[in-house]
């Protein structure tokens, strides 16, 4: 843990976070804008919600590993690919940054047509359970996608990690936009609550997507597509005692390298 | 197939077909629920299945292949690039895993949207022979794309392999959801069939697509594309007997390792 | 010319051209089928286009190139990047598929939906010149893209070649599907005027495309990116004496190799 | 700055952004006709305008770096990615090129379909201030996305610069064509303001986008991924001394040769 408090591209890849989660919920929440009267344009919001985290996976990928999501940051740490502090760090830098772009789309919006800010709420006759149901297996997949397209024990001719994560966010707003408003990003469900001052049910969207990302990871990494690493190099990861493989750490360096991270 | 059989990546990856095709399912279907009154949102549910298979395809593709179809399995068994015994399991996984993600939709929905759950069906007007041509020509284009992007002859940049072939099912979805409904898959078309236990002209939705994915494997490999493998080497595939080049079965390992398994 | 005649890659390349040609037409006047009333769905043809170009660039570039359209293939010739032989044999397979594709789907479509099989008609409004002047630009652009894609002198980090050339044809039809229904290929135009009869002011069609690829192809290779090749060897090409650099008439092989056509 | 006087590939580059951004213009004021009545078509703006960049950075890309955009050209000044003197030549090509594309297509198009060409102005009930904030936020993704994304640094496995960066401009356009009709790019802004000599508010468009695009530069270049260039270094790029790492200035050759350029 020590060697990341120190470290300033530990804090570098924490304001990443921070700063990337702020345009993620800013764009995402705009999406949802009513301009017009009418039911909402779905295929906008999903393909919007899928487009604007391809574009910011793509420029702090190679940062902070461009989790912008409590649940993913979870899944990793269940995956021990990061050590608590940072996964501590990260969510906190999370809800701060979804919560300071939930406040500027709020500032330069109209108040005619912010609605509720893109509040997630479940459809009527949707259940809780089934709600949280929906929520899990939006995130399973989503989460599954990320693991296998950021795993470095793949070669790279995979295309463009961003846009494949993308399209897998997208997937999830099709299929559950009607059902929950599609949270998937516990940090995106939290910033509305917060501005609109609405947190009924708002427990549907941690539980669902936690365990999802739960879910995800551990049958990646241990059915799936087992990682053969032993308990206790898990445990030295998740303590922070020295850095995970496949973090976005390195010193920034003045010329042309190859950087471990280029998966993400 | 003895080898297979003892093989822990062999059932790892009919697991990967079963739960991937659950999933491919489930969502697919969903994007067909019927929230809102008025026309079906022909590019919601197009893109919707063309992503989710991206998604899929990148998350399970170094594991089993990532077939989550009947007919392309049948595809690959025609073309000698699976055994037997590998063919009909998959198969069997991915109609339980299609019936399954069927289910969990029927859960988790309300039944004032649940329709005929995605059910395949002939739009007026469009014969038996007609509808089952459109499946054939559907298929024969997936399939053509999906033997030339994972073949291994080709050199790897080629971008995204799970893109390429989600777009490739949202073309058939962008033309034959009026005709068919859009089968392509029979696993997919099987679901909704059991769950509604409606099987008027089911046979279209097998016949077809086996057929056309058939035309698509002898016309890559025999005509458009030759591969000079000689008859016994075939038969010694099919068996079983040794695994063939380009499947999933490698054993993970700890360390970043250059997967033969890399194009999927 | 005598080595292509004898080839049988050549051959193999020209009947690629056919039936991808055939799949391109048949798919793309099919997004034009009007099953509902109300305006035509601008997004669904144009992305339809798009990716099943994109599908079919991916299934057969590697075989032929994948042009299917006469307008690239003399662009192409205009680049000296292929025999005068080679780009009869290939436009008249493309015209023949183009045929063929319409035939089938004219086959499989109620009448009551197949309306004018997606003839390019100039908008009301539109002049002859304005019409040919759009698809001038149309062409242009389109390819533009192509030749910078499939230039072997960039090297391969680039993304999916089939992808980018589908997303190029996409914008042609979001633009131009208004002004003139969107040719941008003669063969595409040519299949609906033999189907349905009617030449009415076809001449734009061919002399539009013409021009746009043949200014492409001219700014490309003289003046943004020029080729230092000598007069004597681009007829030598055009002769058909050697194979050009980038074309696909490499002989199958059974073991994995690095094809030179892998841009494309 | 003597020698890109007498490069001729430095006029080329000039020549491309000029030509490019003729097209780019040409085709996202045409996504904007009103050929139908009724709302806007978000969707096809948005996609059309991602797409038409990408196709465009894809065919010029290695030839000028395919800024097309006064805002990004700005952005790299202020990263010292290029010359003082090419910035104000790319400035002049780009605003002369979205002016004589503004113009084509004003003479192609029916008076009855033109509306404004596309011009950029403020909903009501947008402020000054927050159409100016929005430009900024938009502006701010994008040319994140594109410094990430063409910084030669990282490795290539990337998928396609061309993509990407489309994509994250329908991004700004999902979000911001309801708030300002989404600018993004003073030479968008400024060609139908001249065309139809409507400048009220048009400052907005060149302040915002420029801030926008200089907060992105610096945070990325001294904040998320620092470069550890001294003054000195930058300074002799900015004066022209000697040719930056990342730009498209290289002697085209006619064999094929590894491009510097190729992320782009």
């Amino acid at each position: 843990m020590m060697w990341e408090l120190k470290s300033i591209s530990f804090w570098r890849a924490v304001f990443a976070e921070f700063f990337a989660t702020m345009l993620f919920v800013f764009f995402g929440l705009g999406f949802t804008m009513r301009w017009s009267p009418g039911p909402m344009n779905v295929l906008l919001v999903s393909l919007g919600f899928g487009f604007v985290l391809a574009a910011l996976v793509q420029a702090v990928g190679h940062v902070s590993g461009a989790h912008l999501n409590p649940a993913v940051t979870f899944a990793y740490l269940l995956g021990a690919q990061l050590s608590i502090f940072r996964c501590v760090m990260y969510m906190v830098a999370q809800l701060l940054g979804a919560v300071a772009g939930a406040a500027v789309l709020y500032g330069v919006t109209p108040p005619s047509v912010r609605g509720n800010l893109g509040l997630n709420t479940l459809h009527a006759g949707v259940g809780l359970g089934q709600g949280t149901a929906v929520e899990i297996f939006l995130t399973l997949q989503f989460v599954l996608c990320i693991f296998a397209t950021t795993d470095i024990r793949r070669n790279g001719f995979m295309g463009s990690a961003a846009i494949i994560i993308g399209f897998s966010l997208t997937v999830g707003h099709f299929f559950g936009l009607y059902y929950t408003g599609c949270g998937m990003n516990p940090a995106r469900s939290f910033a509305p609550a917060v501005l609109t001052r609405n947190f009924g049910n708002h427990w549907v969207f941690w539980v669902g997507p936690l365990i999802g990302g739960a879910i995800a990871a551990l049958l990646y990494d241990f059915i799936l597509f087992p990682r053969m690493r032993g308990l206790s190099e898990r445990l030295a990861i998740l303590k922070g005692a020295h850095p995970p493989e496949a973090e976005g750490q390195q010193e920034p360096r003045s010329d042309p390298i190859e950087l471990k991270t280029q998966a993400l």
